[in-house]
């Protein structure tokens, strides 16, 4: 029988949440540390890029015990970045999923390091993979250190801090979101795909060009979640994009504007996934789920 | 002939300045990231974990391509390290090596994004070997995941914060120096010999408690130049330890005892070459500069 969408989803949660939980030290009374990598990973997030792994897995083949290690490890990378990408020299937020983020409960010097320590956990994760070759677990390194590195998700972090307080281009937009978000999310379908053990270079392709387009919308629907949001359906603070000053999708295109770019990049992610058969049929809730959510 | 330490030590900076220039992204006039990662990387530094990455390869076999690859990935979690180290909310530092710290020369948020995409680059050097097997190249990404992470430095960093402002004890301090910056110096060694593609089990123990042992004492060395520094010398804040307040130790054992400390564990890293050749005179060498020298 086939697998409603969310029971898959619940399962993936469970999954990811069961290896964090592993892969992460135990809390220790004397370790601010510990518990702040506990605090910020084990928080019980929407884990996308998790359910993207074991979604691009499931459309080729059985999920195992790497597609856990894959999906932890794009985990780790988003909490990282979470975590920096809060701290007051970066967007100063005070506030995450309806929890004080991490420097807040803590202390910044403990959120830097907490982040450090979680990318470096993160690389690690994809070193104890049980059925891949180790070749293909060097190439997973290889994909998730690009996707979060210089030329990936630092990279649109740091357009994003260049172009705070200006007016930017549509094109600048989207290349800051490519690299910001884009990157770390087609890795998660590339790199939960290849956990499969029999993804072909243009299936890939597909999955690659499917995850390009969901990654674009899930940013595109967050502005225009942050335009008409409101702080408590967020958990976070609303309008904190305007506030900064940021070009935004709605900025740029007006609400509807945005919404029919959303409309589009919808059609491409479906388009994508054309030649795949029903056990793709999670990647495409996925793609309901993201221009659907109202948070 | 038999090349003299001075030659080797420049050899393996021009070695390992040309890897880290060929792998960061070239400088461009509109990205401050860039700039800021060229500025921290790019500084003629000492080098020390790049000339034990080869001194260690060279003690066992020929240098290679590989071995140029794990220096510079050693070199570019050290420089990551440094960068998040310097900032406000850690050890505030304004000058590094005689220049002003990179969220001076940038700012906190480029200085952040800089460390964390060194650290990425690092993870990305290790799946680029020619010479290793992808089984032994995994087995790198591991070690230095483990000796740069939750488990090894950033912990020991951690413990270096909680420990300002109040007196630890001696087992304390040794612990926290061995995460802090004795895992990284282990990690070189290790990951050097075993780019010679000829490290045998005994022969990594032997060259691992070598490199406990100048590890610890470049530690204990640097508190007592601290201790007896001053800025023109040390190019750094003098004193700056005992400005915030950390214990060192100078301050526990004295700078007699230090110095005592000091000897034995240079006693303690001839031991361990004992039954190496004079192939290995290098990391004897090593051995010597670090207790030796004046900055």
């Amino acid at each position: 029988m086939k697998q409603s969408f969310d029971s898959f989803l619940k399962e993936c949660r469970e999954r990811v949440e069961r290896q964090l939980e592993q892969c992460l030290p135990p809390r220790q009374n004397d370790s601010p540390l510990n518990a702040a990598l506990r605090y910020t990973t084990l928080d019980q997030g929407k884990r996308i890029r998790p359910c993207l792994v074991y979604a691009a897995a499931h459309s080729l083949g059985p999920i195992n015990s790497d597609t856990d290690h894959i999906a932890s490890a794009l985990e780790l990378i988003h909490c990282y970045s979470l975590i920096h990408d809060d701290l007051p020299a970066m967007d100063d937020d005070d506030l995450r999923r309806g929890r004080p983020t991490c420097h807040i409960a803590y202390d910044e010097a403990t959120a830097i390091l907490a982040g450090d320590g979680l990318q470096a956990l993160a690389f690690e994760q994809l070193t104890q993979l049980s059925h891949a070759t180790a070749t293909t677990a060097l190439a997973l390194v290889r994909e998730l250190a690009q996707a979060a590195g210089v030329a990936g998700m630092v990279k649109g972090q740091a357009m994003d801090l260049f172009a705070t307080g200006t007016r930017v281009d549509l094109d600048y937009l989207e290349a800051m979101h490519a690299h910001k978000t884009g990157d770390l999310i087609v890795a998660s379908i590339s790199m939960g795909a290849q956990s499969s053990g029999c993804a072909a270079a243009d299936t890939l392709k597909n999955l690659r060009a499917y995850g390009r387009a969901i990654g674009l919308a899930f940013q595109v629907k967050d502005d225009i979640l942050d335009s008409e949001g409101n702080t408590a359906t967020l958990g976070k603070q609303a309008g904190a994009d305007q506030l900064h000053n940021k070009s935004t999708y709605t900025s740029l295109l007006g609400d509807d504007g945005a919404k029919t770019m959303l409309a589009q990049l919808y059609e491409q992610a479906l388009t994508a996934l054309g030649q795949f058969d029903e056990r793709a049929d999670h990647l495409r809730s996925i793609a309901d789920f993201i221009v659907s959510r109202d948070h």
